[in-house]
């Protein structure tokens, strides 16, 4: 099975999913400035979850770069890492809605949780089947690090949203921040 | 014709409709956590059809994978697929909605009938441009044996749907368990 | 310029709008039957389309497929397609939920009208730069003869409506019918 | 890392961000002509938006297609132009519903100018990995020209919104006239 029916449908559905997230943010019913900063609680969740997805988006372009074939077991952990994905524009909508809310930040920590899990497993599947690379091997141990590090960050998210949601706020950005340049790791081991 | 574009639109609709599944399951209008539980079914019957269309896209991958050229017979049956496909999350959106109550399961089990048998029409479509290859017969006999599993359990989902609508939900779960491996018969008839 | 982009655009686009007409299908607030029934003038309004886009998609691959290079005009015809083949969700939407009241239809046939002379549009374009091939010549003689059909049809389409919508609809069946096979003219002529 | 992605990815997102703004124009809730024409300012946004995002997809595909591998500071560069130009349904909405009201001109035209310098940072990060290349710098210099031209028509629209938003809308039109034709200079460039 080529790869290449995997990433353009993966590009169509994080394409869709970045994009269909501006729906949330509606357009004020009257034309002042007021009503315009009203909604920066839901463009700046939009912001957030716009870079998230675009770290997604290259990263799991380096993932399935590093893949010569796939299987039933790459394919079905991508459907559901794109499963997971695909709830981000509620999440955000929620969070976004409610200006932070200490539930929906919970329930948005949770969600890049499993996002970040599920990204782990499929990076597992593909680990399996690429065994034999030495250099992968070094790109992989590299995301595997990151990958402890962000679910550290989000599970830390999750209870200090119970003092304060700006924590957790700046926890996603530290998180962000961390994955912001595309592994060079898999990109070196790839070219040489 | 080539069939690179066929591939190209059909990743493009299938990607379109399993992302806006999602914009169904709507924001609650509180923080409560119990507001968020309200969504529950909503969200197990957007969790089924994902899975239902990630299906779809696996084999239906295999299937086009399987053909050297198109015709008019295949575009026109891909596009009746498609067509069933698309109104998924509007009969997902129904039942997710109203609980899973009896009519809109009923109109659930007869759509994902009729995907199943737009599926087998282009199916035939593409057998019938493939006769000489001996391998790939075996893999669609595979492909419509699970087709004819399939549209009966569908059958007996909609008979049953009268009693009670938990019967119908088992039968989709297992018609998903059937077909979540994506048949290997084709594959290994392709790479042969 | 490569016409590989331009391809992949345009089945985007078009993707994406044969998608998001579905969302104009409302879902029904309680669970009868009759409810459900309720909404087939939009079903069957978004089945028109849904087929009227297909049969675009077709001929648009067909189009694109003779064509070895692009230019500006090629580019900004097909964008001028694309834009009139966008609106088709409105109208779509305004025509199935009025039941197929007499102005919706106009309006209907109005924008048919005007995307089947975008689509001529950008077929001269293709021929200016394609004049060389004698082949590809009868293709367009053929499509240009059934581009002359549908505006006679949506013409009459038109003007029918203001006695009667159901031979516009007619008239608009007719037109489908005629388009639906893509046409083997430009296929052979490339295939030579 | 190749490009191809990088295109798909950005074809996907222009070609979803053009096609949502289409669901702004809500379907007019009686039959009657008037009911429609009350959607002109709705639809000459629409209108507008359409072409910019044309443009900008036109001299995407140049700028990327001189591009012979990409780098982070492209890949991020190319994530920051796409998340202004996704906000331009929510300009394109808010500026159309309020029939061109001051505020939402300026917005709009802020909106361009931050599309544009977005636009001009993923050239510049093109650039430096492009230098050796002199006829690429040829067409670079043109395309940079055309952007400091509209820069100074979007200061100039914000500006004069503050008079007469009608003004604004005479210099909305001037650049997308200066664009809209793809620059030769790449393409000349690149085909040498």
């Amino acid at each position: 099975m080529s790869k290449t029916r995997l990433e353009a449908f993966s590009d169509g559905v994080l394409a869709i999913i970045i994009t269909i997230m501006v729906l949330e943010i509606k357009t004020p019913h009257n034309t002042s400035w007021t009503a315009l900063l009203e909604q920066l609680p839901v463009f700046s969740s939009y912001l957030l979850s716009f870079i998230f997805i675009g770290i997604y988006w290259g990263n799991h372009h380096n993932l399935i770069g590093a893949v010569s074939h796939t299987n039933a077991a790459i394919i079905w952990s991508n459907i559901n890492l794109l499963f997971w994905l695909s709830l981000i524009p509620f999440a955000t909508g929620w969070m976004g809605e409610n200006h932070y809310a200490q539930n929906t930040v919970i329930l948005y920590a949770i969600l890049m949780l499993l996002c970040g899990i599920s990204f782990t497993i499929l990076q597992i599947c593909i680990e399996r089947i690429s065994k034999e690379n030495t250099k992968l091997a070094h790109a992989f141990a590299c995301l595997k690090q990151k990958s402890i590090f962000s679910v550290v960050c989000y599970l830390l998210a999750i209870a200090l949203a119970y003092y304060n949601t700006l924590f957790s706020a700046i926890l996603f950005c530290i998180v962000a921040a961390r994955w912001i340049i595309p592994d060079r790791g898999i990109e070196k081991a790839i070219s040489h």
